[in-house]
């Protein structure tokens, strides 16, 4: 469709090239990058990424110059088409969980049978009894059924008891209705629904003989498998666009009284006995937390990933971007300054690539923990089921405790995770001025298609609850005199002993004091809470603000913690160099201080820190630090190793070629420029879609 | 296209209903809301809103209701036809500036004539001679020449000194000569641009006998009237599509030696004399500068209004909105509770809510002051050409002075409102919950159209340091020993007066403390900045985050002192009845107090306050503000007077009917919904749009 000029063609961005910056940058640097990106996502999972990356730029499906362009439809069309030759790649290329991930990172876009291949199948695999994997698994598996997790209603989110559906058990026929009892009922968001789904997993409320159970889940057969309609009672729909994620087709589902049968309530843990018409109780609740704690920590996991995509453009734009000169640069020195020179763009983005770390060791740090507690809880099973009638409770008491203490440190953390990736996304984009606000940065969409994860797996403001109540739950326990049992109970310990000598830590000096530094903060609030609920009886309303700061209080620490230990580690001097050991120390410090002083009141307040310290740590150690970070910031990001493919960037090139390439998007793949308009406000005509340019113009 | 079965149109919502809970809402609070609509937009401003509304309204063109859905091409082409049909109104009804204003505010999408009727007419009246008038004002003013603004470039934004593009003079034929040296000289982000546009007023260095003397403005011919094809010479085209503002063609331009007659260059102020070849002087180059205090006046003006519809959005729909049972109410209130009533949703909206008046009166006496300093600047010209050939230089250096002052203001509230107002609508939308990501929320899409208001008319981070710099120079006047001359100066000399006794701010119980600790805080960092500076001799780079967070924080004390002169008032006094006034002082107190605690540690470093005050302003002041504001809060966003075809928004219906307006959004308005897709991996078939079922599955 070039209709661009050769003198246009000819045309080259005025002098030093980002290409040349950009070398220059990696020239003054000796980070090895190689080492570093190993360190960060292992040899093997590089090679994988790579053998991917090759299949799919090669599939005509996923190319992806028209995603910025289409219309929501269009979009959707496109995606569709994208999710069907992935399926057949995973039969052809013999891909397994790794390798699928990997595929649909790359890929970058939510696609339509997202929910069918993670929430759908996996509830029928982990609540269903082998009859009903039988049943719904295999052509589940198969895609032949399509399904889709329908949880979440109009009218309730979070609040998954207040669900207003119903499953009405009928001992007569042996069978359940599914009913909406009100508009609000309806299911609604739920992904893979509104236009994809045959079957669907609904939560919904159990009623026997009247008697309400709570929600359990049901499959139910939702649309007709010829001609993909609605079956009968049956009221589906696509919910409309959304601010971002709109290759999907989130849904809503009502039900007029629609009846299944006994096999369609999930009955590995909870069921009803169709002799006897008695609701069987679930032997394991805290399995369903299992699955949760889970979730939570991949998302803590992909945040480091998700914010160092932002991170990675940004960086590099503001290494290729010039503006202004230097006020203080020599007569000499004319040219114009590399944004990135600028402190006032440093100290927005060198905090994020900092984070960008912290968040991936955390997450690291939390998966492995995880995986540490389920062995425990399933050897802990094995003896109760030894002990049998004997011993039993306190064997599912102690491991249920672990899952707790994981449960409530994954809350906090997916909430500082999610809600740190996605701000700091926004931060990043409008750090490239004003071409961040183009689509070519690619950062927009990737933050709006982000951003439901704040709200998802738990909404990140109501999660910090979870994590009060179990800060205060350990305090009570730390105040009765218990001995401490984990890390939680044990700062809380060190602070009431230290309390009346009070803290001395050299923030500055000290990098196991800046650590303490966090914990003593996270102790103090906790205790700060404690007093407010028990002693002075203050309602649970009045606190959540205070509930808010203390679980990103702990949080931080957490991730401050995980980052420390992670360069304490031996695998980490073995396998990084000194001077990137040390670079990764830097970040660490600027990460931890420039956390220390965006809260600094509450660093003053529990008396951690002097006013004086907190002074000297922004108005020297921070700004310092990012002078001696600056110049390794592009070779950092490079570390991150996203292929251009995955970016999708304009600004984010590896090759600095940003000018060249927004010009080319925007002149060769544009829609727009094939319409010639009417610009006359009098005349009839608006668009020549023919390029012809002949216009019934009244003039 | 209703496909909706009779028993999902008989669905309510489950009770209470919306419209009940804001009826409940509004019977709570004595708020008159008639009043206090007239206080904030006068009885006129009123009146001028509601005939256009209906106007509108009953205009097919401006139709709604698929505004959500329509990708970019044909919601471009959907904002062409509602130009022009605009256009068309402002004939028949004869509509002024202020009218036409209102209109746009009202239909809320940005329209393709947009900088042709702003900027482009806006320069050829200023800087253009009586005879340029003739020739280009005239038509462009007929919609017989459409134009736009041309001066931003693909590689420099906010420093204008380093455009590319040149205009040279040729003295044979008395011509300039348009050029593009290279591909980042290509004009980018031009409003009406891409497809509009047959005019551009192009802003390039003038140069002269290869001598450059900066950038000038040139009016070019870029499009043919007849085919409106580009000219020879002349590249143009859309940029793309961007997070937000896709009703507008922001386009690119570049040119390969382009003449232009003499008359293109717009010659009030400076021009080439034809006869001599010279370059002509400016005869007063700060009315460019008032242009652009003037446009960063009515920014602060609007933000007010702009974050308004968000916090009524949100609030109405928190209201609605029920979710979980409060932990501490008794048994028999078992219903779920108010979102509104939590106070961590209280924490995020009501201080916003506080913000909106506090920007509104702010860029009220912003506008007075600009206006009352124009009035000045008349009068000394005036002196100054009574005076002729004698005295001159120094009215036009006193009048000058004023506006300079004017100028530092406007940069750092220009800066802080529209951060204040973007941040908070991205606040609102997620307050909202899940349901604040559906575009129906209404605050998306808006967001992301406001969003580059962060940007024009000077960055939001640039704009600081023309902050610092006018404050060090106040300081530096002050340390010389000069009496003060305006407010600046006044709370610079008080705090070196009171320097070595420390403060004592009642915060807590006295309105003017209040704002004079923030008038300290300001103080205190302006002589550290330029302790840091004129001493140390710091770099100016080095101190841009120091310059930042001055600029805030005088911004703040400007905002606050606003708001405390604006209650202090006699006409608010006379136009509020006592418990309004009372409501609005509580409003103050919030927005000062929440400004205070979040920004803690300078209000301590500069021991404007005591560590007690803010840890009391926070634990009790702002947590009982916030619960006597709670039952207003309805009635307080009310007057902010929306008409719900404004807000275009299902969360923040007036009328609280919430959950239906979604469900028929998303049942009957969405075509996605039209499409019955084959979700079957191997099948060939995608879409089938008649909605017949029928699909060619291989299963």
């Amino acid at each position: 469709m070039s209709q661009t000029p050769q003198w246009v063609r000819d045309l080259k961005p005025s002098g030093p090239q980002g290409s040349e910056l950009l070398k220059e940058e990696r020239n003054a640097s000796n980070v090895n990058v190689d080492q570093l990106a190993t360190f960060l996502h292992t040899k093997d999972g590089r090679e994988r990424k790579k053998r991917i990356l090759k299949v799919l730029e090669s599939e005509k499906a996923f190319d992806k110059s028209q995603n910025y362009f289409a219309g929501r439809i269009d979009r959707f069309e496109t995606a569709l088409k994208r999710a069907k030759r992935l399926r057949q790649l995973y039969v052809e290329q013999n891909w397994g969980t790794e390798e699928r991930q990997v595929a649909n990172e790359l890929i970058s876009e939510p696609l339509p049978y997202g929910l069918h291949e993670s929430m759908f199948l996996i509830t029928i695999r982990d609540q269903g009894s082998a009859e009903q994997h039988q049943k719904f698994l295999k052509p589940a598996e198969n895609y032949e059924y399509i399904g889709c997790y329908a949880q979440t209603e109009l009218g309730h989110g979070s609040n998954v008891r207040g669900l207003e559906t119903t499953a009405t058990w009928n001992p007569d026929d042996k069978t359940f209705t599914l009913h909406s009892p009100s508009l609000t009922a309806s299911k609604w968001w739920i992904g893979s629904l509104g236009r994809m789904a045959n079957h669907a997993v609904v939560m919904a409320q159990l009623v026997i003989a009247g008697k309400r159970y709570g929600p359990h889940p049901f499959v139910v057969h939702i649309r007709d498998m010829k001609t993909h309609q609605p079956l009968e009672g049956v009221h589906i729909g696509d919910i409309g666009p959304k601010f971002g994620y709109n290759t999907m087709d989130n849904g809503f589902l009502l039900f007029n009284n629609v009846k299944i049968p006994h096999i369609g309530m999930l009955s590995r843990f909870s069921s009803v006995d169709p002799k006897t018409n008695q609701y069987i109780r679930p032997s394991s609740p805290s399995l369903v937390y299992g699955t949760l704690t889970w979730v939570r920590s991949t998302i803590v996991m992909q945040a480091g990933g998700v914010l160092a995509r932002g991170v990675t453009i940004a960086t590099r734009y503001c290494a290729v971007r010039r503006q202004f000169q230097d006020r203080d640069a020599p007569e000499w020195e004319k040219g114009e300054n590399q944004v990135l020179n600028y402190t006032m763009v440093q100290i927005r983005l060198l905090p994020l690539l900092a984070a960008t770390f912290a968040l991936h060791f955390t997450g690291k740090g939390m998966m492995q923990l995880y995986e540490a507690n389920n062995r425990k809880i399933r050897q802990s099973k094995e003896a109760s089921k030894d002990h049998a009638r004997g011993a039993g409770p306190e064997e599912t008491e102690s491991s249920s405790d672990l899952l707790s203490d994981l449960h409530a440190i994954s809350c906090g953390l997916k909430s500082l995770a999610s809600s740190t990736a996605a701000e700091g996304l926004e931060v990043c984009r409008r750090a490239c001025g004003g071409h961040g606000y183009s689509s070519f940065s690619g950062i927009g969409s990737y933050y709006a298609d982000y951003l439901p994860t704040a709200t998802w797996e738990g909404d990140n403001y109501m999660l910090t609850q979870q994590v009060a109540r179990y800060l205060l739950k350990s305090a009570r326990s730390v105040l009765k005199g218990n001995e401490p049992t984990n890390d939680t109970t044990a700062i809380l310990s060190y602070f009431l002993s230290r309390q009346d000598q009070g803290a001395a830590f050299d923030i500055l000096g000290d990098d196991a004091d800046v650590v303490s530094a966090f914990a003593w903060r996270s102790a103090f609030l906790t205790f700060e809470a404690l007093k407010h609920r028990d002693e002075q009886k203050r309602s649970w309303n009045s606190l959540l603000v205070d509930f808010y700061q203390l679980s990103k209080a702990h949080s931080q620490y957490m991730v401050v913690k995980s980052f420390y230990e992670t360069l304490q580690a031996s695998s980490t001097s073995s396998e990084l160099d000194p001077d990137t050991q040390g670079l990764m120390h830097k970040l660490f410090r600027l990460y931890a201080l420039h956390t220390l002083e965006s809260e600094a009141s509450e660093f003053y307040t529990s008396a951690a820190v002097t006013v004086r310290q907190i002074q000297l740590a922004r108005s020297s150690a921070v700004m310092k630090l990012l002078e001696e970070i600056r110049p390794h910031a592009v070779r950092l990001v490079d570390s991150w190793d996203f292929p251009d493919w995955q970016l999708d960037s304009s600004l984010g090139r590896q090759d600095g070629k940003v000018y060249e390439d927004m010009f080319y998007r925007a002149s060769e793949l544009n829609p727009l420029n094939r319409v010639t308009v009417d610009p006359y406000p009098n005349s009839e005509t608006l668009f020549r879609k023919d390029g012809s340019g002949e216009l019934k113009s009244k003039l």
